[in-house]
């Protein structure tokens, strides 16, 4: 049988590496696949750099609608980024009636649910394996491992530059910036890393698991986004001594009330596994109703650990590309008639517990009013940890950090009493705040 | 459209796990399936006790061959276990056009050849996620998300009886003997444990993996099987003073020999994710040479865990079963028709690193000896640790754990140098061997 016929937009880093291993274990890969699958045909602006990686046998074009116009193309491998001209590519390969392989969270968790219906309408698929935790399995587990369940939540690692950032933090007692620096010197972290070290790109992803684990479209502007860039090593250090470590979480979550979407620093107890998945690697753990909690871990990025899931995709379209498009696997898990409409809660909805930093004056019933405040508002404390007090200041003024955990209570009503507990005059800076999550 | 029907044969602990979460996730899994999944006739020995868990309007007969026989059947689900009756059945099944779904590792790990092949012949699908780690989607994970790889390795804890002995005779310095009672009156071994604490469960669901990783048919006859039977509180104890835990490990490996099918007690650095898996729990390494190392953790074994991948195998079938039989995925990943034929190799030719422990006479030129024996053979050592001398017996006589680590040694040299270490007059007992595996 004839190769299956793949154009490629965008070879960078993700897109030589699938050429890559596409050639090196193309044997391999067809036994598998039970055809051979070859990029025949590459779009990109570097028309020069591009030929001398795939050599002379492929044709490298500088227009990416040529690719998308060749009818011998079967598949179209988007890999440029960005929202923009990706999308009109996308889109503009759907209509040609090309399956697309993407590996563009930005664009698939802001425009999914125009592009899945195009798709649909046209009957080909969009796979994007790549665009959620690089080379881990992920997108296959939730929506084909896990289908007997309600997934009740799924709480990830998945910003590999993060995840590099706390535990260098963590290991070696710096400060953000310093490690920033560093993780940029090493190539962990991009000259403008905003996307990653602000959560963006975290929450693009945790927008695509949620869809696909509770049915709903993809919808991130209603996620909540919260970064690492205010972490100190103080708390990260607070936390150990509670046995917590500080993850950088992308969360979401089945409630009664809707579905909980977010990304913020998180602090989880020591012992679990993913607490103790260090550098740039990933991990997500997922908790349904029948198979109880269960975790996925590998690299997040890199070249060849994305082509992995670039090429798995390949493999899963020549596999299924002769169904009938209704007996496929569908684009978020549930049939595109059979959506829910639960909603995302906004951030003031969630329930979580809370770990709390005050700087406070060291003098005598500081912790009594302190506690007083989340008594009135109902919120119940789990631990206190008082720290010696240090000078600041002269004169014998002295300050102290007092940290307290708390049992779950609702953001908006802790929102409150922070502000309660700010207007204290014993509170002497601005108060830290991290939510913690047991994912047990 | 009408609901695809499903016959189940023998309704124990997972096969009521599977009737009660379809019933409970009905609605979801029809969401995902594009159709409703119904179990309405099953076959049991006991009539009553089965009907009384599946009420009046299910179908209850203790004849599987009338479920088999029943036209309106299109999935079998064999829950049976073994090897005789059991075959027999899924034979049935299929020569009646049935598709199969198998938690029966057993019958796949040795008659897997022929019940693939009759499938194949017959154009209906053998689905088994339930065989290997329980609700972990590992077989999904290997043979649809890591097709874009040359698996390297695969190292699995995949045995919950003796991975929850083991974490007990860690934590409470308790000896195999103990523990095994214990797990027992909790119900994490069976009343006949044999099968798990010697390892043959473990090399069933190692035997299924490697096949699948390596295109090779299923030759649990090649595997070598060493239980935990024989492991004491000392080697756990030094193993922690080493670094490294003592896990059961099913290890498949590619080598330029052959592969490797190996089920043993393994040293494993005690900082390695897989390490920390405590408890009944399982999880499995796959190294690929793209996307790098992976882990999958999870339960696995139990009633709705089971049931969560018996029933995500009836949802595969529901997506697939209108699709082309050649474009379904491969039962053992690779096309029928091109397996590989790389042998098994015989454990004599298996390279890995040991933890060697003798007890020897407390006098000079014991260490010289051994290390001598080990230095004329080619081992090198990695690293030694010799213990205090303690008494036995009277006169003064004394004698010592001497702890030797070695690099990697092909088993065979090793077996060699064991038996002429066990000659010396200064070692006074047999000597424990145990291999180690880095893992990274």
């Amino acid at each position: 049988m004839k190769p299956i016929q793949v154009g490629l937009l965008g070879i960078g880093t993700v897109g030589s590496g699938t050429f890559n291993v596409l050639q090196r274990n193309q044997e391999e890969i067809q036994r598998r696949a039970g055809r051979g699958i070859e990029i025949t045909m590459v779009a990109d602006l570097d028309v020069a750099r591009a030929q001398s990686i795939v050599g002379p046998d492929v044709k490298v074009v500088n227009d990416a609608r040529a690719v998308i116009a060749n009818p011998d193309i079967d598949i179209v491998i988007e890999l440029i980024g960005g929202y923009g001209i990706a999308r009109a590519l996308v889109l503009e390969a759907i209509a040609a009636g090309k399956h697309v392989v993407t590996a563009n969270k930005a664009l698939l968790a802001v425009h999914g649910t125009e592009i899945f219906a195009a798709a649909s309408a046209k009957g080909v698929m969009v796979a994007f394996e790549a665009a959620v935790a690089g080379g881990i399995p992920i997108i296959k587990a939730l929506r084909e491992g896990l289908t007997a369940n309600r997934i009740q939540w799924i709480a990830g690692i998945i910003n590999g530059t993060t995840n590099f950032i706390l535990s260098e933090m963590r290991d070696k007692g710096l400060d953000f910036d310093v490690v920033l620096k560093e993780a940029q010197r090493l190539g962990y972290a991009e000259a403008d890393p905003t996307f990653d070290i602000e959560g963006v790109d975290a929450a693009h992803k945790a927008t695509l698991m949620s869809a696909i684990a509770f049915g709903i479209p993809v919808q991130f502007d209603k996620a909540y986004v919260e970064g690492i860039t205010k972490l100190g090593a103080a708390d990260i250090r607070y936390a150990e001594q509670l046995g917590y470590r500080i993850k950088l979480l992308g969360i979401t979550k089945r409630t009664d009330k809707g579905v909980e979407l977010r990304v913020h620093p998180s602090l989880v107890p020591a012992k679990r596994l993913i607490a103790n998945v260090e550098g740039a690697m990933n991990a997500v753990v997922v908790n349904g109703d029948a198979v109880g909690t269960t975790l996925y871990y590998g690299k997040g990025a890199g070249s060849e650990p994305t082509a992995s899931a670039v090429i798995a995709d390949l493999v899963d379209i020549t596999r299924l590309h002769t169904a009938d498009p209704l007996n496929r696997v569908p684009h978020l898990a549930f049939q595109p008639d059979a959506m829910s409409d639960a909603v995302v809660l906004p951030m003031s909805e969630v329930v979580t517990s809370y770990y709390l930093r005050l700087r406070v004056a060291d003098q005598a019933g500081v912790l009594a009013q302190v506690t007083g405040l989340l008594a009135g508002a109902g919120v119940s404390i789990d631990a206190v940890l008082q720290r010696e007090a240090d000078e600041v200041g002269g004169e014998g003024a002295t300050s102290t950090d007092l940290i307290i955990l708390t049992h779950d209570t609702r953001e908006g009503t802790m929102n409150d009493v922070i502000a309660q507990m700010q207007g204290l005059p014993s509170v002497l800076a601005p108060i830290t705040r991290i939510r913690k999550e047991e994912l047990n």
